[in-house]
């Protein structure tokens, strides 16, 4: 009951500490004959590695995927697909300081309270390194996903007080995806990117951290995903985005902004278009119901701040119970929300390949 | 793989169509020895029931639980808990002139498209009426959870654009639970709740709907519930609130505002009070890395505006694929807001009890 | 964690205890579409239920079952289908001796070392009345499988000394059904069936019980159905039967006789037969490697003699910690064999219904 | 959906083909603070080693198993425990011959049927080599049983026709674990094992095998181990041991020999012994009810002859149709027997600790 399993069928399972040995899964349910592109999942994974620009970390993480089982001749066997990528720039020195005391916001304090454990170096199972093999399975789900036409972006939104209109009508705009990847901060429009950029940089400057938005997309979902209980389409969504370090809140659709709409405008009138049924507004976020429409599915995902900043903070010394203040001096990220990009989508990915999957069951 | 199941060791498996026979559930891994006040466990459905005021859908529904198996003498007995409720008001011909076409934002359309067979009679299985067993369930689990020392609150702190301002420091308030239940929309402020009662009457003359938020709030969580990777606590707790009808958004602690937040700003001391560890702000809202920290938990639910609607409505008729003009006539809520916050108190609690029982094994 | 599903897409939970109000349960993840023939359903609980003739206990229970979802007009609507029983012919003071003395190889004493309740009339959740909720799904498996052309057949091959040969070459004969019903043993060898049937009487009168073997066969299942490692086909299957009250082995193909064979007799050659690839002999049970072979899949299941024998018995008295000397008077069973051939057919039917579904996803 | 994972709250997963890149799995839910003894780990995996000795197949594997997660300092931190051993001594030109043939009783043909994919090299998922896995995780589960003062044994009880007598009253003995060493095959009589020893070096001789039956004990389980209904110990007993490669059969207790016996029999009284309360014969086998009593459990295990045999056999080649005769030239066992020891008492201890886990929730 550990919780490191995610999916029903396409099914994640993953291992590793930062600063451990080695971080890596197993990904169960991949149907056989499936070919897989290995350096889509590298470039993927890059896109989420430290180091990648000046914004970013400067920790230098290779991040090379080894391939253990699973795949032959470049296709699933349909066997587990195992995989790890060793940890090679373990610099525990670093953290030094910060051995005993709690750092503020972080998960040091709460995982000694339950595991009665202190893992000194890092965050050990709580740091973002985990999301490797979440990059690594998603990439894979999404190899899938193409092969039913299904395809997933997502991109920055807001950082701080700059943000991108999320909403124009009835959707967030799918973006050519270079426009993305040719922003230092993953945001599709240029003069917002360059702000979000200057800001950032502004911070690390100071010391401090801001948090964001980043806006999921997916387009080509057919009707008829999601089951209509609890395993709704939007509640796995969410918990695979909250299931995110860092995540505070999810919407989909016209999300929180709903709570305050009549129904009379919120309703999203069915009209036929192209000889098929859909409708004219997407208040729904391609959902009702927890059951997909075939209309495009968004949605937006809260980041916090970054926790590690290099300002002082007070905090408490867990060896003497003391008031202490510190500095940290670690290698981090002003800003997680460019990294967390393919996080997002491939979370995102997971979700719709496993219901993808339960939903060819339902009927005779 | 139906979804119908939630939780991992305290579980709840439901089942049940509006206009069936019966709606109910069976809640398995519920200890043994508990004691199970049958009167509390109607008095929450009775929260929840149709019919209970003027605000509310005059359906009157009496939801009297049936107990099947596994409490003996007023105490479990660790075996499944089986009950249901027997449906008594069905009157189909209330929803007559809908049958063949697509309600807009209902969940007709998707539920023909993924099963192939249309249900014509209400929703069927996406009808909030399977919230019933929820409810059921919910109420064994806050009993469980009183045991521990664990107490869960909510209430309405929006409804259309009259809101409670939700967030004083460090967390929203505990309200006594008398100021919820005598407002009739559940906000425990009683000049606010005059404003929403005022708006919501004012929305069913015009035969038009709202959405609004629920806030919920969970105290006495001892630090160290929750997994560090896909069960994060509060990934749990989205995802059980955003598989509630009608819910559109999660956020928990500073929510969607971290987002525009500095590091500086949003990380909590921790400080020292009446000899233990505590932070000084919340902002994590009670859950750092996904674990509870010993602080109070709060998080807020959005809801959309009822899709049904007594206004004359657009959309397609499934038989003749012709574009139709229509409006409904069944008995519906303007707004599902009150009777949806025992439903959001339930679902936590079946959350924060499964989560208790599971860290009762990670420790030697 | 309570161990009361089975299953993991055609799913079924079940709750209820002997003498408490209902037994029941809920199917999840039967395909809509499916015509449901409740008269077979009956038909199958009714070769189940105690009273059918003088060598069966003479409890007299109706064992109507009562549908309460997923089921229209005669047709599976995909969602949960919840039944219940209720209890009827509950006589608890039949009992009443034994309410504090631990009945020899019942589980009265475990059940009370579990879980610190003595649940004192009759045997609680661990009653074969449970097995109620196993045959109704079974049936609906059965319904399912048919569809798909598969079919199982379960007859009782051994009573006390008396046997059928039950292993000819290349497997157990396909009886017709009527064969097997018209024995009140449900051995399809009128001879054997004779013999079988004076010992049991015999026993009856002189209050001793007996154990008896049924076998299982299973036609028209494809090459493919099961998975490599730990969910094996045959796994599956023995887990199932080993699940049902008394029973204490499980074999399949040359079972325990393959100790003793050479692998050159034992092997099984692949031949061409009517041009598909088939084998000779069938040792392997019609499953090799875990993975059906597209021949007959067949198995035996051990069944030791009922514990409650009316003649007199040395046991402990849980009250009072002394040896008393006691015996029963209830109403039971002198062998459950002929009762018992339903619910290995509906428990081999669960499993194959699920691994025809697991198998329609290994594949792009 | 795949199969590849074992167990509720002590839970591994596995991956890995033989003949690829590694063998590995991750086990979930194993308690923090466990000290690991890593040799213990070792010397169980080199017990179930190619090479041991001249009566096994002489593929001499190392099998180290390599460390990734989840341990620091040598004791547990209550993340996930990620391990491998990297295949080494692949040998496909071995194997040269069978490329299309499809090898009697070997899963080549269900593996092309079942994924539409021909692993040629070896026998891919379906490998015994993937029981590396269960074996570390098992020697992980017995040293948290030890922790409990559970502990398991398993020796050789059958090959071909020598047997051991294994059924002594009450229950089969429980022998000084060098007596089990010291033997060849696992037999810890040792005129019993001269026999065994001479009957396969006779069998390799002329290139045939055996099968044969491993018994399994398992000494100091708390009464209250197991679930009444699906999940009785025994059933997942069962499950764990047919889920090992050429299993064919299992029975406890009194097993197939209780379909013969009389009630009168086969119950065990009741008695008090050294002031507490135990049964004076065994033929429960240490469960009742699916429970466990609190005395010995034990149980049979039957193994069918390996396939592989170096006489000419018939077969079809998978290309052209055709039938062909062939010999294997592959490195083999004759007997799987010995090597299959440690893999009975690895799948019993991650059962147990299974359940003793799953037990502490029962009760408030």
């Amino acid at each position: 009951m550990a919780g490191s399993t995610f999916g029903t069928i396409f099914k994640l399972t993953t291992f590793g500490e930062s600063h451990g040995q080695a971080i890596g899964g197993i990904i169960e349910g991949c149907p056989a004959g499936l070919t897989i592109d290995l350096d889509f999942v590298q470039a993927e994974l890059n896109r989420r590695r430290p180091g990648q620009n000046h914004l970013v970390t400067p920790r230098n993480e290779a991040d090379q995927v080894q391939w253990l089982s699973g795949i032959k001749n470049g296709k699933t066997l349909g066997t587990p697909i195992g995989f790890l990528v060793f940890n090679t720039d373990q610099k525990p020195a670093d953290y030094a300081l910060n051995r005993s005391i709690y750092r503020p916001s972080h998960s040091d304090f709460v995982y000694e309270q339950k595991y009665q454990i202190r893992d000194e170096n890092g965050g050990g199972r709580s740091s973002a390194r985990e999301t490797i093999s979440r990059v690594v399975a998603g990439a894979i789900a999404q190899l899938l996903l193409k092969e039913w036409g299904i395809q997933i972006q997502a991109y920055t939104t807001q950082i701080g007080p700059y943000g991108l209109n999320a909403a124009p009508t009835p959707e967030p705009l799918w973006y050519p995806p270079a426009s993305i990847e040719q922003s230092l901060v993953r945001c599709p429009d240029a003069s917002v990117s360059h702000q979000m950029e200057q800001y950032i940089q502004d911070l690390q400057s100071k010391g401090d951290t801001t948090g964001g938005i980043i806006t999921g997309l997916i387009q080509g979902v057919p009707a008829g995903l999601g089951e209509p209980v609890f395993d709704k389409l939007h509640a796995d969504l969410g918990k695979a985005m909250l299931s995110i370090n860092a995540v505070k809140g999810f919407e989909y659709g016209s999300g929180f902004k709903a709570a305050t709409m009549l129904g009379s405008e919120h309703n999203d009138p069915f009209v036929i278009s192209n000889n098929h049924i859909t409708t004219s507004t997407n208040h729904s976020g391609g959902i009702q119901g927890g059951i997909s429409n075939g209309s495009a599915i968004y949605f937006n995902v809260a980041f916090k701040p970054v926790s590690t900043i290099k300002l002082p903070q007070q905090s408490i010394d867990g060896l003497t119970n003391q008031v202490v203040e510190f500095t940290n001096t670690g290698r981090h990220d002003a800003c997680v929300i460019p990294r967390a990009v393919p996080i997002v989508q491939a979370m995102a990915a997971l979700v719709i390949a496993d219901h993808y999957l339960r939903n060819k069951l339902v009927r005779l």
